[in-house]
């Protein structure tokens, strides 16, 4: 049994019947809140507020304290591991994050350590175990990684943003050498989640945003596979609870039946694919999570109403639907339309229940 | 009948008999050529290079004088429409093509004014007859646009690249402003197509970029139904040949069915999606072009070769299959792999017809 005062995150993602669709809000602890800019500002810098438990469970909590959000999510970024393996992640102004040392030469791979979860990240388990103080069973909190591929991605192509150009010449030229990265990298992700499991994460998810750029088929042999071996190590129970995940490959609309046979609990959807015909299309199999279009919260809280609206019928009746954006919210989204959509879903989704 | 010494391409998008699978590559004609940089110096920068009939002939014709390729297509930019609008495009060192005065204002929008194609986009149509007069029959020549709402975002965003917010913003709060926007693209691009035709283009095919940022629903509300919209007003027949038309959406591969019934000849793919379900989900409607990852051609021959029959066994036998990338080919391309690629194609497709 949970001690939660709300539990419905949860629910919804084993298909429990709840009374309305809970909803988060990809990275709503961030740069929309101007108290984030503020504790960002004390903190000095980005990775400092990250590596920082006491700043990043203000943080995960800031959006919780505006808007009755059914989960909390693990402030943290995703670079974390291959920051951990000694690339040298920083972030360079208006850059995104970069890495020192990026990962092409086949000495190097093949020294890639898998950094212990307990000693060389205890930072992010500290901070699990922070917020889960702070939260004092309020909602759940979700723990979270990328994806192998993703964070391959980082790692080869040394940054965000570019056009893939390193790490799918090695996929198709060297895919031996590739392979290893992410062999090395599902291990690390796995050790890494169950960590955040032991420290209190009651949810994982698995952020693939990078996944999309794949083929169909390398999508399959590079990161999905990996994704697979990752749920297929993640501790399922705990205290005799339910463990959910969710896998969440950003463009992997058409690649849905696949995702939903590695036994994940959900899947996450961008706003490409009407969640009702992604339902049909996996069953009864797994949840789904998603799927507004971040940028409908620039309109006014009446579209936004009726865009939630449409997703909800979309989805129709019973549980096994988180409501959440496609992708992370936007840095320009007013709170106040972040509000709308939270009481929207909220009030619209109880005649589906 | 045609008097083309080549024309296979054609055959193909109209499904008839072929001898081989045809191929051409979206941006042949470009950076990955010595010649093409070449002629790009020579005209001093790339909006000359465009705006010069007898420039965008030569590099039009570069790529065939390389490779065995099947069709050539016009030399010219999508964004000739807007800049003939008003708009100021330039070209701002490494960021790509800009806009003095991007579309936001609803007086603006109300001026906006139909570029008349064969005055105001002169030099596109005096480019198609000389590319046709220099082709001399050799192989057919692909007449291009870019989709009303991919021209839109550049025109209301003012550059390309973007999170796409001032349009979106503009499609969820004033979706009549963008309406209007869209109408009149549709009518310029539909005018500026079939002036291409009448200049001697022999197919067409209309670029939607961007339509894959957009949600299922809003890409059939703002983009496909403006494509439909210009489909139906091609001039279709041109001295008793029929000028087949290509619609590709890249990142559209969940919105086949709905693209292949506006009555297009042909759909683009990217690679996200197996041809060979794509051809089972379209059924008879439409022929398909594509669908190799241009990443691929940073690999050897070896791996070109074995991608290449990946894609021409998925799609299986039979005509109505243009061989094609899935984007345009990377500046960083050694010719001698797009070589390897056309000789892939042109011996391996022998056998499924």
């Amino acid at each position: 049994m949970t001690n939660l005062k709300n539990d419905i995150f949860l629910r919804a993602l084993l298909k429990q019947p709840v009374e309305y669709t809970p909803i988060w809000m990809m990275r709503q602890a961030g740069r929309y809140l101007q108290e984030y800019n503020e504790t960002r500002a004390r903190a000095g810098d980005f990775l400092t507020l990250c590596k920082t438990p006491s700043l990043a469970t203000e943080v995960t909590l800031q959006p919780l304290e505006r808007f009755p959000l059914d989960a909390a999510i693990l402030f943290s970024d995703i670079l974390t591991i291959p920051d951990a393996m000694g690339l040298g992640l920083y972030f360079a102004q208006g850059e995104g994050p970069m890495f020192e040392r990026p990962l092409r030469d086949e000495q190097a791979i093949n020294n890639l350590n898998i950094p212990d979860p307990n000693t060389d990240l205890r930072y992010v388990m500290d901070a699990v175990a922070e917020i889960r103080k702070a939260l004092n069973n309020r909602v759940p909190l979700i723990g979270f990684s990328g994806s192998p591929f993703t964070l391959a991605c980082y790692m080869v192509e040394g940054r965000g943003g570019t056009d893939f150009r390193e790490i799918k010449t090695m996929l198709y030229d060297r895919p031996d050498l590739l392979h290893r990265i992410l062999d090395k990298n599902a291990q690390a992700v796995t050790t890494y989640l169950n960590a955040q499991i032991d420290s209190g994460a009651q949810a994982i998810m698995i952020f693939d945003t990078w996944g999309g750029a794949l083929s169909h088929s390398a999508y399959r042999e590079f990161s999905l596979r990996y994704i697979h071996q990752i749920i297929d190590g993640l501790i399922k129970q705990k205290d005799n609870l339910r463990i959910p995940n969710i896998v969440f490959t950003k463009g992997g609309g058409l690649w849905l039946e696949s995702i939903a046979e590695i036994s994940c609990d959900a899947v996450g959807l961008d706003w490409t694919i009407d969640i009702g015909e992604a339902r049909r299309r996996v069953g009864e199999k797994v949840a789904l999570q998603g799927n507004l279009d971040p940028s409908i919260l620039f309109a006014s809280p009446a579209v936004i109403s009726k865009e939630v609206d449409k997703i909800l019928s979309s989805y129709g009746n019973g549980s096994g639907h988180v409501f959440n954006l496609g992708h992370g919210i936007s840095q320009f989204t007013p709170p106040e339309n972040a509000a709308a959509l939270v009481e929207a879903v909220h009030t619209l989704s109880r005649q589906y229940h």
